[in-house]
C-alpha cells in the first residue's frame, strides 16, 4: 500500500516525516504510526492492529496534534471495521481517548458515518469497512490540502500586517507535519515563509511538560533547514520585552463558535503578552477545529494530565524511577495541577487563519459565515 | 564554631536547612554549603576550603539566591582572609562570579572593606582576617534579621490589599532559607501567612529550565507543611484566568534606582499577567539588593546562561550524556536563547517589600527614601 502522502498529487511532505499510514500486510490491515513520544532521539513506528492500541497511542501522546487525531481517529475507525470489531464501541472509545480536540471526534464520525452509510445501503460488512477506510483517506487527503492552503492564506496575512519581511516568529508546542497529513498549521505558514526567504527567526518555546517544542518543533525546523532557536517557556517574556518578536503564531485544538481558542497550555500567556507589546497573535487551525455545538470558552473541557508530569523528567533514555516512569524532580507527593490547554479569548486573538482564509477581527458571525462557506464548498 | 543561625538570638530557622556556615575545624577554616544542585533527591554538603571553590559552587549554583550569595561573598573573602590568600584576588573573583545579583559584589565589599580597614589601622594579616569574618557573621545575622522583618511587612500588606486572609499565592524560582540567612524573601511572607492561618495556597511555579521553584520551593513548603501545589510555568495564564491567584509574591536579584525589578527569567511574564488579570504583583528583597548604581533596568546586566541548561534535562540521578551533563531533548546542535533573569519594570510591580517598610507605588523617590532611612538605621 503506497503512502497516503503520494495521493495529494503533489509532494505536500518535503520533510519527509512518516506520521501515520495505513498499511495491509498479510497478517491484516493496521496503522502505523511515528512513536512521537521518541522523537527526536529516535525514529521508532508503532503497529496499531487494533482500536484499544491506537487509543492507547493517542492517550500517551505517541500521536497527538488536532489535525491528525482527527486522520487517526478516522483510521481506527477503518481499522475496527476491516478487522471485524464492533464499530460503534471502537468509534466511542477513540472519540473519547482525549476530550479537547474536537477534530479527533469529528474523524471518528466522519469515517463511522461512512461505515454505517454502506452498511445499511449494502448490507455487507466488507464494502462498508471500504467506504471507512475511504473516508479515511479523504480526510487525510484534505487535510494535506487545507494544510497547504492555510500556509498560502497566513504567509498572505504575515506579509500584510508586517509588509518588509524578515519575520521572527515565536511559536508554542508543535504544529508541524506532526500533527497533520500535510505540513501542519501555524508551522506550516513558518515554513512557507521560510521557502519564500521572508523568516528571519523562528522562536521555539520548549512546551513543558512535554517538552513538544524542543522535541518536535526543532526537530521539524532542523530538518527543513529554518534558522530557529529553542527558549523556556518563561524566556519568551524578555523576547518580547527586548522587541525581538514580531508575531505569534498556534495551532488551536478546538475553536469555540464564539472564537475562543484552545490549544497548548502557555499559549493563553503569550497572547497575553503579545497583546501587552502590541505584537500579532495569529491562530492556524483547519475548519474542523472549529465546534459550533461549543458556544464559549468556558464550555470547552480541558484535559487534565497526572501530575507526575510535572514531577518527573521523562526522556527516551531516562532510566525508569518514579510512577510516571520519570527522574522524580520534586519531593516525593508534591501534587501538581496539569493542565494540557488552555482557552484563549477571541479579543486576544488578532486572526484565526483557516483553508477558507483568515477571520480578523474574531468574531462569532465571521467565524460562522466562513464554516458555511467551507460547507458549501465541500458539498 | 556553632551555626551562625544560634547568633540571631531566637529561632530563625524552623525549618533547619543549613544552606552556609562558616566552620572552623583542625584542618583549617572551610565555607560549608548545602549543594543546592542535589536538592531534593539528596542533602550534600561541599566544604570549600578557597575562593576559587566557592566560586565554582556559585557559578554551578549549588549556592543561589540573592541575598545568600552576598552571605557567601562575604565569608569567601574571610576564607581567603583566613588561609593567608591574595584577599584583592579573591574579592575580584567572587564579585565577578555572578552579575546579576547585586547582593554578592555588596557582600564581597563589604567583608573586603573590613579587611583593609582593620589591616590599614593594625597592620595584623590575623587580625584583619578575624575583622573580615565578623563582616560577613554581622551580614549573615542582619540578612536573617531583615528576612523577618520582611515577613511582617509583607503580610501586612496582604493583609492591606487582600482583607479577609484565604491567600492564594502564586510565586515563581526559590525565595525561602535556601537563598537567605533566614527565612528569605517572598517565600518567607507565604510562610508567615501559613503560620498564620491566613494562607490558603502557595503555587509554585516549576520555573525552567533549572526548576528552582519544582526542586528547592516544593521542599520548603514540603518541611513547613504548607498546601502547595507546583504547576509548570506555563500553566499559570490559566491559574490567572480562572480566578485562582491572590497575588503574586516573588524575590529580586538587583533593583535598580528607578524600581526596575531583575529576578528570575518568568517573573515578567507573571506580571504582565497580573497587571492583565487586577492582581497585585509583590516584590520581596532586602535593601542590599536596590543598586542606586544601575539607574534603570535597561542597564541591569542580565546573565546568559549555557544553551544546555534547555536543550538537555538534568537531575542528580540522571546519567550523563550530553555536553552539560544531561540527556539531549531537543535536536544535536539546537540552539537556545537561556537569559538568567528577567527585568519588570517599575510600573508592573505593586509594592516592593523591604525590611524597613513596603513602597507602593514604586518610584525612584520613594525607594531612595527607603534607603536613606536604612542607612541612618545602620549608621
Amino acid at each position: 500500500m503506497a503512502d497516503q502522502y503520494a495521493q495529494t498529487g503533489e509532494d505536500k511532505r518535503p520533510t519527509g516525516i512518516p506520521v501515520i499510514r495505513w498499511e495491509e500486510p498479510p497478517e491484516g490491515p493496521v496503522v502505523v504510526l511515528l512513536d512521537q513520544t521518541r522523537l527526536p532521539a529516535e525514529e521508532v513506528e508503532l503497529m496499531c492492529t487494533d482500536a484499544p492500541a491506537l487509543v492507547e497511542a493517542i492517550r500517551s501522546l505517541a500521536v497527538r496534534g488536532a489535525p491528525v487525531l482527527g486522520i487517526a481517529g478516522a483510521y481506527g475507525v477503518a481499522l475496527a471495521a476491516a478487522r471485524g470489531f464492533d464499530v460503534d464501541e471502537a468509534a466511542a472509545a477513540l472519540s473519547g481517548a482525549r476530550p479537547t480536540a474536537v477534530n479527533l471526534s469529528v474523524g471518528v464520525h466522519r469515517a463511522a458515518a461512512a461505515y454505517r452509510s454502506a452498511l445499511a445501503e449494502s448490507g455487507d460488512g466488507g464494502a462498508a469497512a471500504a467506504a471507512a477506510l475511504d473516508a479515511a483517506r479523504a480526510l487525510h487527503r484534505e487535510d494535506a490540502e487545507a494544510s497547504a492552503r492555510m500556509a498560502g492564506h497566513g504567509l498572505a496575512l504575515l506579509e500584510e500586517l508586517l509588509p518588509g519581511g524578515g519575520h521572527r516568529i515565536l511559536t508554542h508546542c508543535n504544529s508541524g507535519s506532526l500533527v497533520s497529513g500535510g505540513e501542519g498549521t501555524a508551522f506550516a505558514v513558518a515554513l512557507r515563509a521560510h521557502r519564500a526567504g521572508r523568516l528571519r527567526r523562528l522562536w521555539v518555546g520548549e512546551t513543558r511538560p512535554l517538552l513538544q517544542g524542543a522535541r518536535l518543533t526543532a526537530y521539524e525546523a532542523a530538518r527543513s533547514g529554518m534558522a530557529y532557536t529553542l527558549l523556556t517557556d518563561n524566556a519568551a517574556g524578555s523576547l518580547f520585552a527586548a522587541g525581538e518578536v514580531d508575531a505569534v503564531l498556534v495551532g488551536a485544538d478546538r475553536i469555540a463558535a464564539d472564537g475562543s481558542v484552545a490549544n497548548k497550555v502557555g499559549s493563553y500567556p503569550l497572547a497575553v503578552l503579545a497583546r501587552y507589546h502590541h505584537v500579532p497573535f495569529i491562530v492556524v487551525a483547519p475548519l474542523t477545529t472549529v465546534d459550533p455545538e461549543t458556544p464559549d470558552g468556558a464550555s470547552i473541557e480541558v484535559e487534565q494530565r497526572p501530575g507526575y508530569e510535572v514531577t518527573e523528567l521523562t526522556a527516551p533514555q531516562v532510566p525508569v524511577m518514579g510512577a510516571g516512569g520519570g527522574i522524580p524532580v520534586a519531593p516525593l507527593g508534591t501534587q501538581a495541577y496539569n493542565p494540557a490547554f488552555d482557552v484563549t479569548p477571541p479579543e486576544l486573538v488578532t486572526a484565526i487563519v483557516t483553508e477558507e482564509g483568515a477571520v480578523s477581527p474574531v468574531t462569532a458571525e465571521a467565524l460562522a459565515e466562513l464554516c458555511a462557506r467551507s460547507r458549501q464548498v465541500t458539498i
